[in-house]
C-alpha cells in the first residue's frame, strides 16, 4: 500500500493529524481526505477520529506478506508458490486460470478480499477486506475420481487442527466440511475438480476462514449463525501464522493419505466432527432425511440410521441437528 | 459450401470439365483451379482426373446437415440442440466454452474435422475432414461424482449398440471404452467432468468414430491397429443415420440408468465387452498387472483375478490380451 495519505500518518506515528493538515499536505479537499480514510478503513486500517484533533492511525492493516509467510514455512510443496492478490472476484477463478497455465501442486492463490466469493450450492460467501483467509489451494492427486470426497474431508480435518493449534477453542466439523465454533460457522471449504474419465486432472480447494472479523463486520443476517476466530478467542489472530500451520497440517495429512489411504483420515474426521453420534436431519434437493449419524463411508457419504434401523448413505445436503 | 467452382461442376453433372474451361469461367489461373480442387478434396469431395478431359466430380462431400439430422430424430433431449462446425481444434474445447455460457443437457458439438482431437492420456486422435463423427455431448446428470465411471461405460454401450444397428459387424468394447472391430480400434470415448464437492456440474462426452475413412486416410502407423466402419462394412456409412441411432440409444440407456441405476448398464456392458472372460495385462503408470478379467464393479473398475486367486480392482490403464 503506497497511498500518499499513509505516509502522512507514518511521519507522525501515534499522533492525531488534522484533516486540514492532511488536505494541505496532499493538496486536496477535506472531502477527498475523508474519502481516502474511508477507503483505507475498508482495506482493514483502523483510525481513531476525535473532533478538532483529527485522525490517528490506530492500527496499520494486517496484510499477508507472501515472503514472510514462506520464510518460516516448513512444508515441501503446499504453499511453496503463492500468488498474493489484493481484491479479486474469486480466488477460485484465478486458480482455475492458473492451473490451465500450468500451476503446480501446492500452489496457492490468496486474496485480501473477494467481491464474489462463493460457498456450496452457489451461496454467497462474505469475504471482507483484510479480515480473513480467502484462498484456493491447487492439488493434483493421483487418485481415481471416486476418492474425491475423501479429499474434501481431509481438507476440513487439516483446517480444524490448524485452528485448534492456533487458538484454544473447541472447533468442530459439521458434515461434510463446515467448521463451527460454538455452533456458529467460522470456515467453509469447497472443492472444485476437473477429471478426464477416472483420472483427476486437478482439484482446487477453495477455503474461506473468518479470522479477524468483528461483530460489526457481519451483515445482520449472519450475526446469529456466523462467528470469527477473533470473536471466539477474544483477540486478533495472526493470519500468517494460521496459514503456515494449516499448510503444514495439510501436507502431513495429504502425505499420510497418499501412503495409507483413507482409513486414518476417516478416524480423524470422525473425532473432529460434531455431526457424528447425533440425530440430524439432512435437507437436500430430493427431500429431508432424519436419522442418527453413525459415521462416514469411503465415498464421504454420511451414514444415517433411520428409525426403522436401516442405514442409509447420504451424499449431499445441509445438516440440521434435531432435539 | 458455396464455392463458385462447385457451381461449375453442378451445372455439368457427371461430365468431365477441363481446367481451361473452369479457369475461363472463374477468371482465374489454372494453378488457382488446381488449388481449389485440392482444397475441396481435403473437405471430402472426390474427383476423377483424366489428362486432356479434365476433372469430374465423382461424389459431393458427405456433409452432416444439422437440420436434416434433427428432422427425423426421435429423442427428447439428446441431440436436440446441435452446434455444427466445419473444422475446429477440438469439439471438447468448444463444448467447454458452451457449457460455461449455459448450454443445456443433451447439447451436441459436431465438427467435420478436428485439427487437435485428443484421446485418453493426451494421445492424439486422427480426425480427418468429413470422414468421421467427431463430437462432444453435454450432460448434466444428477448423480454424485463417484458414479462418473458408470457414465463412461454407458456411453460405450450406447455407441456399440448404435454401430451394430447400423451395419452388420461384430463390434466389441475393450475396457474401459474403446470400440473395436476385428481387433482394430474404430471409436474412442473420453469423458471430461467438472464437479463441486460431490456434485457434478457437467460432463462432456468426447466421442470419435472413424466412419468413412479408407485405408489411405490412415497414416501408416495406424493401419494395423485401426479401422473404420466403411472398411469393415465394405461400403460408405451414412453418418447422419448413425448419429440419430446413437442419440436414441444413448437417451434410452441414460433414462434407464437414472431410473434403475447401474445394474442394467453393467449387464449390457459386460455382454458387449471383448475384455471380460479373457486373460489380460493392464499397463498403467504404477506397473503391469496380469489376470483373468472377471467383470466390472460399480466404480467402473476392471476386476482381475490374479494367479494367486485374489481379485484386484484396476481403475485405469491400457488392456492387452494375453495368449
Amino acid at each position: 500500500m503506497s497511498e500518499p495519505i499513509l505516509d502522512v500518518f507514518r511521519e507522525r506515528p501515534d499522533e492525531f493529524v488534522s484533516g486540514e493538515y492532511i488536505s494541505e499536505k496532499l493538496q486536496c479537499s477535506r472531502t477527498a481526505v475523508w474519502k481516502q480514510i474511508r477507503k483505507l478503513k475498508a482495506q482493514g486500517y483502523e483510525f481513531e477520529a476525535v473532533p478538532r484533533l483529527g485522525y490517528r492511525l490506530k492500527q496499520a492493516a494486517d496484510r499477508i506478506q507472501a515472503e514472510m509467510l514462506q520464510r518460516d514455512l516448513t512444508t515441501r510443496t503446499i504453499g511453496r508458490t503463492i500468488r498474493m492478490l489484493d481484491t479479486v472476484d474469486s480466488t477460485q477463478r484465478v486458480a482455475r486460470e492458473w492451473v490451465a497455465a500450468g500451476a503446480e501442486e501446492g500452489s496457492v492463490v490468496l486474496a485480501e478480499g473477494q467481491t464474489a466469493g462463493r460457498g456450496r450450492m452457489e451461496r454467497k460467501w462474505h469475504s471482507p477486506q483484510g479480515k480473513g483467509i480467502w484462498m484456493s489451494l491447487i492439488l493434483k492427486p493421483t487418485v481415481p475420481i471416486h476418492f474425491l470426497p475423501q479429499l474434501t474431508l481431509l481438507t476440513a480435518v487439516a483446517l480444524c487442527r490448524a485452528v485448534k493449534q492456533t487458538i484454544p477453542v473447541e472447533c468442530g466439523i459439521k458434515w461434510p466440511n463446515d467448521l463451527l465454533i460454538g455452533g456458529r460457522k467460522t470456515a467453509g471449504i469447497l472443492l472444485e475438480s476437473s477429471a478426464e474419465d477416472e483420472r483427476l486432472r486437478y482439484v482446487i480447494a477453495g477455503i474461506g476462514v473468518s479470522v479477524n472479523l468483528t461483530e460489526e463486520d457481519y451483515p445482520p443476517e449472519l450475526r446469529e449463525i456466523a462467528t470469527s476466530l477473533r470473536i471466539a478467542a477474544g483477540h486478533a489472530v495472526d493470519r500468517t501464522e494460521l496459514l503456515q500451520t494449516f499448510f503444514k497440517q495439510f501436507e502431513d495429512l495429504y502425505d499420510l493419505y497418499l501412503q495409507q489411504g483413507f482409513g486414518p483420515i476417516r478416524t480423524l474426521w470422525e473425532a473432529s466432527s460434531i455431526t457424528i453420534g447425533r440425530k440430524v436431519s439432512v435437507r437436500s434437493a430430493s427431500g429431508d432425511i432424519t436419522g442418527l449419524a453413525l459415521g462416514i463411508d469411503e465415498h464421504g457419504a454420511l451414514l444415517l440410521q433411520l428409525d426403522d434401523g436401516n442405514i442409509k448413505p447420504v451424499y449431499s445436503g445441509d445438516v440440521e441437528a434435531r432435539a
